[in-house]
């Protein structure tokens, strides 16, 4: 990108240089890909926000960071027939077998990747209607959140730049 | 944002000021985000589209818009073991415990909230592919659907905007 | 849009005219989508980029391409009660269902529709940590992949353009 294009990008506000992620699952294989595309982009130089909300708020609860689970049902893509994955200890199972193999490839755990993510300067916005409706507090969640708000500032965050639901 | 800066993203025909949201999901955890940032999204002044393929075409069918429900299988988020999760009753367990927490809570229900982004001013597509492959009529939408439309004219609605794929 | 407005879009870079898709999901329902999305806006002249994440990489694997499956477990939206959902066969069904009913409306096999993306320009990456993560080859991908990249390329590629996650 030539410094010209970039300094009218910056000047309009809305370079690609801003990518915004809202995090919705709180499943193992959709919370990493979340948290992967943060940190490449934060390393990248851009600005990056992500907002738990609904189930994705599961990856910033102190009691549920540690213990994100991979579901075998529902997913066959696993090739496990739905038959299995019902059965009590499954999920755990499959969740083993994932992070077993991760660990093999040197993917970091995730706490280690959302504190790299805080590293590298990704904003960590928790959704407030979802924490009213669950009953959760501000010290339910871990403290490498920034803050806790709502759908119109995330927006408002997000605004010119790239957005991604996940 | 400075009148001339908003004046020139105007000119350029993309904005921060424009949002279009695909609902593929059929599910409450999903619709119901979806129409949350589609109001918020409006009430802060952008354009908002929403187009319903797949299984998100359930949240305009008259014969489902009261009735969707929240699957607990596959969402480990929900803490409830797979094999509770495929007994009879279930779903509609979960589904009524969601509904209960969101009453209390004041959340709207979800036809209270579709006529509510309507008065805002977001727009209501339905797929013309999904509908064709469904076997769906326009009459078995309801009313405040504002059209059946493709992916292209989807696609040239969206463009310059900010898109969500949900 | 006038000729005027175009030449500086394409001038700054990051015109309506670019989309690029994140796939992380392997079946059926999300999977069209995504191909139907990319053709459409391949055909509409707009730069399209895939990237094969996760599950996703079941749509450009050599072993999957032709057998990806919908399953009917934690889809309550396909109306069929979870407790039949798990039984064996019941993916089996609810597949052969779905591609008897898009064959009928004359929807085309995936393969097709990923040839008919390639002729209209659309470019398929794989993603080369999910591929290590797997331990997946190269020579496991089918011939239309264009390359294996990293979430930096990718990142990249789709700067300034609209970006979808599915």
């Amino acid at each position: 990108m030539s410094q010209v294009q970039s300094a009218r990008e910056v000047e309009a506000g809305k370079t690609g240089g801003k990518i915004s992620i809202i995090l919705s699952k709180g499943t193992i294989d959709m919370v990493y890909p979340a948290f992967f595309i943060a940190t490449t982009a934060a390393a990248m130089g851009m600005e990056v926000h992500m907002f738990f909300t609904f189930w994705g708020l599961d990856a910033v609860r102190r009691d549920k960071v540690e213990k994100l689970k991979l579901s075998p049902v529902g997913n066959p893509s696993l090739g496990m027939p739905n038959i299995l994955g019902v059965l009590p200890g499954m999920t755990a199972l499959a969740t083993m077998m994932m992070r077993k193999r991760m660990a093999e490839k040197q993917v970091p755990k995730l706490y280690d990747l959302i504190r790299q993510a805080k590293e590298l300067g990704v904003k960590l916005h928790a959704c407030s209607t979802t924490m009213a409706v669950i009953g959760l507090k501000e010290s339910d969640l871990i403290p490498e959140v920034d803050d806790v708000v709502g759908a119109t500032t995330f927006l408002q965050l997000s605004e010119g730049g790239q957005v991604l639901f996940i």
